[in-house]
């Protein structure tokens, strides 16, 4: 299946310049949906994880089906403020200012082995963040997975110490 | 299964005078978060549900997984500013303040019944709201379903119009 098939892009959202890749118009789509979770449960088998975190909010979309589908808990990774125990943080440069995540501090066992899900992967800087976090808490990152490559970005490369799988890239485009 | 035993109960938070039920340390059971999944698609295949709605951001850790294992699309419902085509909107009144949701005008066909799932019921506003998003844009609310059901704060009665189904209660404690 071609999951670009299901993913609108809306030019100059939501700023000038940026193409933004929708992935509401795959979710609608049982089929693509479907897909898409079993491709990154498929990947989650490969690399062994024993659990699958997502960053707020996207994330939780398609990480959680992905936990569901491996018969594995769910860790949300939040921003600030929205989590009720005592948490690990991480923070991470944007483009203009800074973003903060975090987890709670008894989220994985040492001997988790995580899989990192999110929608997109772009300049790869939430889930670098994210892979820190886990390792903060003791835990290992078995792998990052994502729909979708914003290839230009380079965020594989940011990403190059950890086992990466995206199911559709663009580039040049 | 007795969920309670895998939702962390937090006084004083937010704020005081609150106990905050915690689902995160369900969420890390995969034995408790895939039996919430599976009790809350059960009602789904009894509402006859064709596609899922959760609102921002836990309805999507429960709402995404239980879209799957139906085998049907996932709907976000999503505060203003996050979602990049033509939206219908709908406010409604929070103890202190407003609060707005939104969906794209595309997401539900006028064919679908939709099920509605949160992971808390408390006074039912988001939720309410939520069904009268769903009928404004044409299709029908088959049903709505929580992980929780505060009872003290009366939501079965605000949504008294709507079959709802809870999965654990918490009343006068």
């Amino acid at each position: 299946m071609d999951l670009k098939e299901h993913i609108t892009t809306i030019p100059n959202w939501p700023k000038k310049g940026i193409m933004f890749r929708d992935v509401t118009t795959l979710l609608q789509s049982p089929e693509a949906f479907q897909y898409a979770v079993e491709r990154l449960a498929d990947f989650g088998r490969k690399v062994k994880a024993t659990v699958v975190a997502g960053p707020e909010a996207r994330g939780f979309i398609f990480g959680a089906p992905v936990a569901a589908k491996l018969g594995v808990g769910f860790v949300p990774v939040r921003k600030p403020g929205k989590l009720p125990r005592a948490v690990i943080t991480e923070n991470y440069d944007l483009e203009y200012g800074s973003n903060t995540l975090c987890i709670h501090e008894d989220a994985f066992s040492p001997f988790d082995r995580v899989l990192v899900i999110d929608d997109l992967l772009a300049t790869g800087g939430t889930a670098l963040a994210t892979a820190h976090l886990i390792e903060k808490s003791g835990a290992a990152v078995a792998g990052l997975g994502f729909v979708i490559d914003l290839v230009d970005l380079k965020g594989k490369d940011l990403l190059k110490d950890y086992t990466v799988e995206t199911l559709c890239e663009y580039e040049g485009e």
